[in-house]
């Protein structure tokens, strides 16, 4: 027998209570025990909800309240989500989150904090929503030596790139259709400027090479800059604008992470994963590339991988399950300006002048495009040496090509 | 401390050995502890192999050799390979194993006789290579109710479509270019009849709803009738054509499972997958479709699968891993004759024809058709409905499309 608590009514939260409701036969007979919820807490009451009479406001009655085994935290934030998920393993609770930020930011301490005190801490949901990532990649993937994991982490990115590419909406236009239907929030920082792209990929590459790798060391850049131009002169050489979060190992051992907008070849799988879907692809040495695909958020998928993780926490209470990492450290990342590729470059110069600059360079075109504007794509070099040839031309846009 | 034992010395268990080699102090530190390989078994002698020392000829010194504790099966088949497991597991030594056939066939008695004596009985690359799907299904999504497994099962087959389909080869030509690409083997039997993805879906929906599922129960039709004639109309109409292998639960319970060429709309992410890819949709009532892709075959890819099954057998000896399933029967399935779907057919009898028979149909040109050739796609509709109104008709293909 588990007791769970839920902290924090919203979304997922609600998704959770839902899904261990809806499925709850299901999942006894999976787990073998009966998982039953116990509380919820939140600050506020939900009078109308089914489960208003488990919602509670003081966590303390739930640190104290010897049956309950497992706590699911969907507050969100890096400060009452970091209290409460400390007292509930000091206390002796597994934890269960989809809250990348805490994660991302002190999850190497939380998981110390859970081994210590022989608990479980999973977060198989703070990556990729319901898609199955965080085990794949610690257990099924165990063999391989990863070298580079890649993926589309944001799905309200993707979802204003997919509208910009397939409905010639403008950025703005998207962001607000995306607001109207629910896939970005009303302040949209956190998506569109990269910083929760930024969150998944380090937990994916802590995860992956085994340091915790901080958001502080992973260059993030969102997809402001991307105009209805780039997503066309993409689109002329067969390519799509996406916003990949990427860890590559360099052969000094060191990780290079980063966000930034891609252009992704026809070919490549990832250019075909649209609206708010996500996608991971891992790079193993043995493996190749294998790919894990499907919606990245929303409350009922997020929900599942939360009950996937109280059930696994659910069947182990006498032997928790540990998905951890080592600490970090200055040592663990290079910044990415020695990652090569090509880069698209969009500038007021003129071909010549870039020809100049790059010697080889693949013009594009695109209709309508004013006089004076010009895009190329370069060869294969690291941003320094970009920059240094750069230094003589008017630029407007640069980003990325995804090797294919 | 973990030693290995190898059995068959084919393209997987040589695979097998080079990654533990290869990636061997990598797999020691994640497992905690030395993994070893101590013997390969096989009827050949490799005098040139650097694993000649280890090559034996008679099974039961691995059998009586208490220092063994993990026995990798990659014999294939299921008569040799059978004794051999059961053997193993009855000497106490955790089985890890490539082999769809004998899963298929019987998975749920080897799983129950490992379960008797206290140890694990693993197969995460007899599905999909190296694709991690065996554990994501019985553990990342185990909070949903499975209601439909699809996927492109076998490499081979989807080589040969998509050569049909880019290159314009046609099946004869398409699968002499796989054999000679090491794709195919000389027999291409069970790959192009269809019984290696069927022996896949076997697996997949025992493991997703419960109950061991024959091959007998799965009704099976490969590529052999695929024609380019039907891969030209498929594209006018924005489609591919591909050997899907489903699982679909009623709402009456019961698993219809079948193995069909499918013309699959351009949007579904299926539809993308090339070459020896494979990928697997999985459909939960929380998590929606999620799919794995990645190379469904090849020495390493699935070398890495069996590699990672062994460190968790090596990591787990005192507490084996059951990914089991329920005995079969009868009532787990029901014949796929009621699954509806739109159909697509071609046929010489004239457009007239098939109008009167159906009354709805969408009618598809091809550039170079003969006179009185005729292609439709029908309403939705089961095979028994489908069959009786094709009783006046003259029929030259007819395969299912897979809803959008």
């Amino acid at each position: 027998m588990s007791k769970v608590a839920i902290l924090g009514f919203g979304v997922v939260g609600s998704g959770v209570a839902e899904v261990l409701r809806q499925n709850g036969p299901h999942i006894d007979q999976k787990v073998h025990a009966p998982v039953e919820l116990k509380y919820i807490l939140d600050v506020r009451d939900f009078p109308d909800s089914p489960f208003a009479p488990l919602v509670i406001h003081d966590f303390s009655i739930i640190e104290q309240d010897p049956e309950v085994d497992i706590v699911v935290e969907t507050i969100g934030g890096a400060k009452i989500a970091r209290e409460f998920t400390q007292r509930a393993l000091t206390a002796g609770k597994s934890v269960v989150t989809s809250n990348k930020e805490l994660v991302a930011k002190h999850g190497c301490e939380l998981m110390e904090l859970a081994r210590k005190h022989n608990v479980s801490y999973l977060y198989e949901a703070s990556v990729g929503g319901g898609i199955p990532i965080i085990r794949p990649l610690k257990q099924c993937l165990a063999a391989n030596e990863i070298t580079e994991i890649c993926g589309i982490l944001n799905g309200t990115t993707n979802y204003i790139l997919t509208r910009m590419i397939r409905a010639g909406l403008g950025f703005d236009a998207a962001l607000k259709e995306a607001q109207q239907n629910g896939y970005a929030e009303a302040d949209p920082t956190a998506d569109v400027e990269g910083h929760d792209a930024c969150r998944k990929i380090c937990i994916l590459a802590s995860l992956a090479f085994g340091r915790h790798i901080y958001p502080e060391q992973v260059s993030t850049e969102g997809i402001r800059g991307v105009s209805l131009a780039d997503v066309a002169y993409a689109d002329s050489c067969g390519r799509k604008i996406k916003l990949l979060g990427r860890a590559i190992q360099g052969t000094d051992g060191k990780i290079r992470a980063f966000v930034e907008p891609h252009l992704v070849s026809g070919e490549n799988p990832l250019a075909g994963v649209e609206d708010v879907f996500n996608a991971i692809t891992v790079r193993g040495n043995a493996i190749g590339d294998v790919m894990f695909y499907g919606r990245g958020a929303g409350k009922l998928p997020t929900a599942s991988a939360v009950v996937a993780d109280v059930m696994d926490a659910a069947r182990n209470k006498d032997r928790p399950k540990y998905l951890d990492w080592g600490p970090g450290g200055e040592d663990v990342t290079m910044p990415s300006e020695d990652v090569t590729s090509r880069w698209y470059i969009r500038t007021e110069s003129s071909t010549d002048t870039l020809r100049t600059a790059f010697e080889d360079v693949i013009p594009l075109a695109r209709p309508g495009a004013p006089g004076g504007e010009t895009a190329v794509l370069t060869p294969s070099m690291t941003r320094n040496e970009l920059e240094e040839k750069l230094a003589q031309v008017q630029l407007q846009a640069v980003f990325r090509v995804l090797e294919d």
